[in-house]
């Protein structure tokens, strides 16, 4: 795992083997006619796939809303015997969300499973109650509404309640300076999962390890932003309907941005994956990605043609010139900006059932007359990051 | 409407021909024993009045809070035929909530019928359930903490759930330059209802132009508030007992106040309003507005003497004189502010049954002496601001 | 009470005669069968024990989830013959939380006696709705993401919801300059209970004497912060035992903290403890707790010695020295805060029972190893803020 722990941070495989729900005692009550399961709110992330109690697939009891969590488990427990076995292991051990390397492709298929069952959950207009009684954290040691909005609404869609901070930054001001780790250790006191973007890179990782309760990382500063690379992976297997043999071309600022790395490292788990890299020179994919491609044999091109890629694709992933990146050379960072957009005279080329996405927020980088045409699916992507959210605040709190 | 359009922005009528709602689709099962209605969450806005299905009076089933939002669709398509035919027709639409000048006579009425509702709701210690399910975000390009914590105390006495920002301004910073129609495709995505503070004026327009969920306009910049416009009036009939007939002086910063602006507009909906204008004379009431009042046959005067105003009023409606309006001319600004100041010697001269409103914040242009008279009800009609926002959201979400 | 004046500001006394519970008209119903309690929004605070109905002792029903607080107060009130009788008075009105002060031994003993039935509560992961249907406001004048998290945690841990805002000087602003008993007058339409942060001692005691919902103080400038100091002399109760009889050392800057000086004052409710004051010179103990001590007759001696001190004590209470207080002379500053540090070789000496507690933030005047100890109790006591804000909560909405 070198070549990944080199592109991103470091592999989570060790703190996995010993899960954060086992810190906690449960207690078991078996009867001939009833097999029971009492759940105490420290017991939140106890997968009972990892006892080898619960298979993981997905029970329909999910869209009955009448039941509390704790039934919702025992309901599930009574459908051991009932079910088919299932390998269970520590890829179904959700314990923290912290980068997209620590997903293998059964653990995205079971999650994407989820997320497709929390379409269907958020259509209804009477709600989901799945969370209630559970208490999020929303963490932000910076501001990122978007993907803020975008978790408390997985969090009250399910009818679980919030607490909101974009001014984490307030706990450990200058004249204070408490460690993160001592924040963490306090905000667990008051929560039961905790959400948190902030301005380094591994900082979700050491929150991770001091918390006893689930760390969903929504971004730590150049690192990692593990549901926004789920999201772009689910899209893509929702929009054009599978994963293996696709070809996409991701477009746009490949040097800077972290979620065509995080969506080309994620391809890898596919089969027969091409992918193309449309860049201005300045912000080509770096070579890190390029050897980690190589290495686990999916092909990948460089070209200059936006329009012959686009004629070839399923997706064209467009991402956003970061311009904070260019300094002062604003005149280089125009002359990238204009290079490749996505208007009518991409999508004529575009195959029938390909699609457009695009992580947002975007510029002109895709002309608004795109939008009216049915393959333009950036803002299905978006509401996507919703399902991602419910299914991974639902894993994390209430099991598979 | 010209002039109406002149006045404000413009008119909402084109928008209303083809109703929001009217986008999604909706299934309905009639039996024999049984018309079922099935609600999906994006149909909030669905308008059975419109179909000719419902009547838009008040149904007292408002006030069982055990139904589901679908149970009391259904229960109020079960009553259809015991009710009275009602004329239904545009005017009982509500899509959005953009500007003042989109109620005419009659939409003013029901609404205040519901907002009335809403008093008897809220002061039930169980709460409501009407909005359970349902998800307001408050996206807020500018803080307005009062305005702010209205919508959202409406929302949450419903049993409905809120999505904040105050911080809207960072979907679009600097580098990233998103442009609202795409911030409001997004947060679309996440909520049911978008309530907007914007520093642009017609940025509400936009957005509802945009959304596909219902959009209400919590203020854009120097253009429409029009909740506040709606507990305005709604604060007079409730005060006063009647609308036809009243006397309202209006006093204070006439030239740059919105309320006042607003407020005169929603008066000639009504018969034999008399408008006194008491203002320094640096902001006099605009031409704009007393012309239009002649149009309409509502009969008006300038007055420079506050008590003899008072003294024939039903309604003191007294305003801020607006600081910042001055630049550095601080003398003028302190001369405007001390000339007409709602005092006792006020309260003196006004008739038993006459009211003080205040949009709020004041300063010390009613003395605090004042606030212990039974007829300072500045207070009570802030409080009224709860209940017509409750309203709105109710009608805009569930229909009537 | 001059002394107790002087500490501080000045004593609820006067203001707790007319409780503000009974501004509110209630119904009650009696029958041979049934007597049962109307309980409208407005009668929050209603102590039924002030009118003699009802015991201040825990119920257990306190832990059934499924009532409403209507038919709560029905089922207490159905206990009243059953129950022992109570000695009631003054000391169990809580209509607002203001100070330290106004808490006497029994008032400390009833409140504590809640907040333990609360950490069963929160630990049951179907929740409670104890206070569902109610709405508190957090006031926030400056931002305390750590407290404002805690009393938000409470109250959506009981069922309540909550409005917020950290913005709440905008209310205020520059241009409006709105007086905050009208931000009062305001915000008390909109919830049931304000909690209230402010850059202004006495702030709280203006806002509650305007306010007719109840108020808690959550810090008002240099004054007071009184569920700080509740959660202090509840942990020490939770950690050790007892209170009469405890010895505490207070570690660092005991000039600047209120927690100090509040923890101080409390403990005078208690028999024979002893209290050691561990301070660098720049930062003692003033001369009026010491004063206000040896008049209500605690032991208290001034030491240099840490490990002396410790060796002796049940409760190690260190504290950060605050830099900001410095002001330029940072070497003076480096000097206080590297003088007494707990570390493992303080550990070493102290006691096998006793506790070391810290209101957090820390910097490291106690160093990290120190938490793995399980003497180590200032995140315990941090959670604890939680159960004290939960029974504060639960007793100004629903009574005892």
């Amino acid at each position: 795992m070198a070549v990944s722990s080199s592109l991103f941070t470091s592999s989570l495989q060790g703190s996995m083997v010993t899960p954060k729900t086992l810190k906690c005692c449960t207690e078991f009550k078996c009867s001939p006619s009833n097999l029971s399961f009492q759940q105490s709110r420290h017991t939140k992330s106890m997968h009972l796939t990892h006892l080898g109690l619960l298979p993981s697939r997905k029970l329909s009891i999910w869209e009955t809303d009448g039941f509390s969590s704790k039934d919702r488990i025992q309901c599930r427990a009574f459908e051991v015997e009932k079910a088919p076995s299932f390998s269970v292991g520590k890829k179904f051990q959700l314990d923290d969300i912290i980068e997209a390397q620590q997903f293998d492709r059964d653990t995205l298929s079971a999650i994407f499973e989820v997320a497709h069952e929390m379409e269907k959950i958020e259509k209804n207009s009477t709600g989901s109650q799945i969370l209630k009684g559970y208490l999020m954290a929303t963490l932000f040691y910076e501001p990122s509404t978007r993907t803020r909005l975008s978790f408390e609404s997985a969090m009250k869609r399910l009818g679980g309640e919030v607490l909101t901070t974009e001014n984490a930054r307030e706990f450990s001001s200058a004249a204070k300076g408490e460690t993160l780790e001592d924040t963490i250790r306090t905000v667990e006191g008051y929560s039961d999962i905790i959400v948190m973007r902030h301005f380094e890179s591994g900082a979700a990782r050491r929150a991770a390890a001091t918390a006893s309760i689930p760390v969903i990382n929504a971004g730590d500063g150049p690192g990692q932003h593990p549901s926004q690379a789920l999201l772009d992976v689910y899209t893509i297997e929702r929009e054009v309907g599978k994963l293996d043999g696709i070809k996409v071309g991701l477009v746009g600022d490949l040097a800077n941005g972290r979620t065509v790395r995080s969506l080309a490292y994620l391809l890898t788990k596919y089969q027969d994956v091409k992918i193309y890299f449309v860049s201005p020179d300045m912000v080509k994919m770096k070579d890190d990605i390029k050897d980690y491609l190589t290495s686990k044999g999916v092909e990948w091109e460089e070209s200059a043609d936006l329009k012959e890629v686009a004629s070839n694709c399923d997706v064209v992933y467009q991402t956003r010139i970061q311009k904070e990146r260019f300094g002062e050379r604003i005149d280089i960072y125009e002359a990238a900006r204009g290079k490749y957009i996505v208007d009518q005279d991409v999508l004529d080329v575009m195959q029938k059932h390909a699609v457009v996405m695009h992580p947002l927020p975007r510029l002109d980088e895709i002309t608004v007359d795109v939008d009216r045409d049915p393959r333009a699916a950036y803002f299905r992507q978006a509401k996507n990051g919703l399902y991602i959210r419910m299914a991974l605040l639902k894993l994390l709190l209430v099991g598979w």
